[in-house]
């Protein structure tokens, strides 16, 4: 089994590590933009050789698309070619209308062979000194299968996400970009716009020595890969825009509360809050 | 040594637990409305006796007022009348100018003793229960000290929660409802809405069960005491509200950014957040 991943970094690596580990795949080749990073999965086995996009697609049985989303388009268009009868191409993105969209169009005839993925498994490192055979260890992975693919493909894109540890679920397109507009997209963009309101001020260094616990993991995903949360943010720019609007309307409901000083619905709204996490922390 | 605990909760139990650790004190009495926690609190060896607010403080060299912030007027004014010259008084409330101004209106000439105290040391459990030893190890602790206050007294104070492993900083109170409604107030009340958002809709399950990590860290403190965070956005109303307007004028603009597809800009500013940031965590 070869398989080759465009874009090494914490999902790509992670992908290859894992079904390395467990024997799903024998030989891994990597093409990338960044020489080095290319040389550190060499270095730490994740891959066995850096490839161009040509040779890389040519004979392998398993392709992940890995890169940030904008450079899905020009991926793609360098894997079609290329692409055996025999391949199946499945992908890291973190929006899916829009990979689809790329695909069907640089793939033609061959959007049969692609399965589109979202492992949702995302940390604020990056790279492939951030990859692990364990990143996806139940974790959820949402395959958003395509009418024209056929039912073996979405087993062995299947398959080999559940190799990998994770739980595999399906969802349409549609579907799976407004949900994580909601509960990813969303706080993502929340966490960066405290910290560059925060860092932008002239008492900056003041306000991040009294930052304690509670803002580190409020901000924990500000850390994240700008390119990347670039990317997305354009991609699911109207379901995202929807959260936003959503988002502040609900922050001006809470400062209605507080201007009015209405101590009980603001406990009430806390107190619920509070409930529905717990309920949810418990549960998962 | 006696210390009386009006509030034995996260921060007033654990300040117990830490002052009998150190042997600052010998004996701790509790306060409180809850009659359960004040038992548990026993058990753990928290307190060694239940009190009334009168009997607590005859004798007291210490009292520590760590109930929520608007219970400090009813607390102070049963605590006035029995207030020995010797005791010394501080307290573990979030918001500053509130606590002085209801200290002044309730201590009179005894304000003296009173030196007022913020440990920075939240956590989303409370009670009795989640108090720990070692809550305030290596936390900063803000003391707003008064104008009445004698210096003895501040140092006293000051020394108490160094003796709790904390590290002491001082500021004036103002200044300090300021910068805690920036990095602590603010953020509490953008995970609650974020909480609340997901919640009330009709698919919450289904995006509950696709939150991962992030949502996880992000979503921290929405589990966090809901009757406290009342009282402190109402305490800090003003401060809160300038925050929340700052934060939304901050959304706005990353709208603006999406709407137009600013890639450049948007990444630039994920760059900046991610860089203050991580400069942040590797100096703290």
């Amino acid at each position: 089994m070869k398989l080759a991943v465009f874009g090494v970094g914490l999902i790509g690596g992670s992908f290859a590590l894992a079904l390395k580990q467990a024997k799903a795949v024998s030989r891994v080749v990597g093409v990338g933009r960044n020489p080095a990073n290319l040389r550190l999965a060499l270095e730490r086995g994740i891959i066995d050789a850096i490839a161009d996009p040509a040779s890389a697609v040519r004979g392998a049985d398993v392709v992940l698309v890995s890169t940030p989303v904008s450079q899905f388009p020009k991926v793609l268009e360098a894997i079609a070619p290329g692409l055996g009868a025999q391949t199946t191409i499945t992908d890291g993105g973190s929006t899916k209308r829009d990979v689809i969209a790329a695909a069907r169009k640089a793939l033609g005839s061959k959007i049969t062979q692609f399965v589109p993925a979202h492992p949702i498994a995302g940390a604020e490192k990056s790279g492939a000194e951030a990859a692990s055979a364990e990143l996806f260890r139940d974790r959820r992975v949402i395959l958003t299968p395509l009418r024209e693919n056929r039912r073996g493909t979405v087993e062995q894109v299947e398959s080999l996400w559940k190799a990998c540890g994770a739980r595999v679920a399906r969802m349409d397109p549609e579907e799976h970009d407004a949900v994580l507009a909601a509960v990813s997209h969303l706080p993502h963009l929340l966490a960066y716009a405290l910290v560059h309101g925060v860092a932008k001020r002239n008492n900056s260094a003041q306000l991040f020595s009294f930052a304690a616990g509670g803002f580190r993991d409020f901000t924990r995903i500000a850390s994240s890969h700008p390119e990347m949360w670039r990317d997305i943010c354009l991609a699911n720019r109207d379901r995202l825009l929807q959260e936003l609007k959503s988002y502040a309307n609900e922050l001006g409901s809470i400062r209605k509360l507080i201007e009015k000083g209405d101590g009980a619905a603001l406990e009430k709204l806390f107190a619920g809050a509070r409930n529905a996490r717990n309920k949810w922390i418990q549960s998962s």
